[in-house]
């Protein structure tokens, strides 16, 4: 196996299914070996209020209790995962829906309670890419955000570290391009000038951008998961539109690139 | 690859998490390749009970419209499948959850339409039984009762069918044996009379057992199923009790042998 494209989709993209048809196909089209990771999207938060689940807050952060586990369990490892799959089948590629308890692919262990209780969360331990890089010999494996504690437990887990961790593993058996999708053309100066893209990031300027607050928030823990990706042994990590997979594999002027 | 089980159960056992943690412990202590095959469980319903969604009925028998696809899809691929691969993986069984469309392992169409519009209902129409037997070099597969028509609609699909033609398709690899479990010790004479089991049933005799209306009913289809897959190339299907799954793989006078 020479390399590996890993894309990250987000929950906006799954909620949208015109946008996601569009990617899909896209995606298809990749000629090399690839994995999908999908994020949960806002299904599972309508799906569980007529179900009376109440999201579960504790400052101002998402808590998994029971209930909502097994709401996720159901919405992203069943309804999301197993329709994408269904999809890429219909484009002939051989897709495979996997959780991190599926072969035991990626075990996590329930987060430490510190300040906040995020209850059912997995931080990972481990990953079996030798297993995942097998799979890739016939199928396209298409990961859900869930693992498992290996002691019977699914956990609910961040979609991008999903991406991230199954990067760092399989760059032990092939070039790794690790690309992380969402609904803005890449990192931005400036959120509202869509001329603002920043083509590419390296740890100083990524440094630089975040004093000057133009890195902020939820941006900052998935910059952290890039770099983490490129620290150990992925080749390369790109943040581009999800309308923009196929131009981004193949121009260097679109997204924005991580180096190190 | 020298023999594969292959293990049916109903949704009477994944509803009752007592006789499920029993059936998984014995099940993980199968020392061959081993395959499950779960059915649905009234799980489905009570969830959608919740989410509004009624059970339709057509002449008496269940349709899948398009929500209950989405339902089944979420319970059965996600909640259930999900949540016996975490249980094995405890258990050291390297589970990997599957519906048919996972690898394209069971293509199916809609069901054609004749006195009933069953709705999104599958009938098989290929198992790809090269890609099971690989995965089970390294994994247990753990199937849930839906397929895919590999135009991108997920389809749902009868537990003892899907078994059964996973049974048919693996024996061109391996020795088969299929067991299906459920609430009884196996075909009974009477069903009212514990002592009443009959051990064996081959061709003539399973049409006298008809003729003589001890199997009846939705016993048919089950034995239907049977017996296809022993003029197939299964070597042995068994009928017994989801608790008695070790003692049925040992010994001759526990459930129904069922014979060409």
């Amino acid at each position: 196996m020479e390399s590996v494209v890993i894309v990250k989709i987000g929950g906006n993209i799954v909620d949208d299914q015109e946008k996601l048809d569009q990617f899909l196909e896209d995606f298809a089209a990749i000629p090399s070996k690839k994995i999908l990771v999908h994020g949960g999207g806002k299904i599972a938060s309508k799906i569980g209020e007529t179900l009376g689940i109440q999201p579960k807050m504790v400052d101002g952060r998402r808590v998994t209790d029971e209930e909502t586990l097994r709401l996720v369990t159901m919405v992203y490892g069943g309804l999301i995962n197993k329709n994408i799959v269904a999809q890429l089948q219909s484009l002939n590629v051989n897709a495979i829906g996997l959780t991190g308890a599926d072969g035991n692919v990626i075990r996590s262990h329930k987060r430490v309670v510190k300040e906040v209780d995020f209850g059912y969360v997995g931080d990972v331990d481990e990953v079996n890419g030798g297993l995942v890089a097998k799979m890739l010999e016939d199928m396209t494996p298409v990961f859900a955000p869930l693992t498992h504690d290996k002691q019977g437990i699914m956990l609910n887990t961040n979609a991008d570290t999903i991406a991230s961790v199954l990067a760092v593993s399989l760059s032990e058996y092939a070039k790794v391009r690790l690309m992380y999708c969402f609904e803005l053309p890449g990192v931005m100066e400036d959120i509202n000038k869509p001329d603002s893209l920043i083509t590419s990031i390296n740890t100083p300027k990524y440094k630089q951008l975040k004093a000057d607050g133009i890195i902020a928030d939820g941006m900052i823990p998935k910059m952290d998961n890039c770099f983490d990706a490129l620290h150990n042994g992925v080749s390369e990590v790109l943040i581009c539109n999800a309308m923009q997979v196929s131009e981004a594999l193949n121009r260097s002027d679109v997204g924005t690139s991580l180096i190190k």
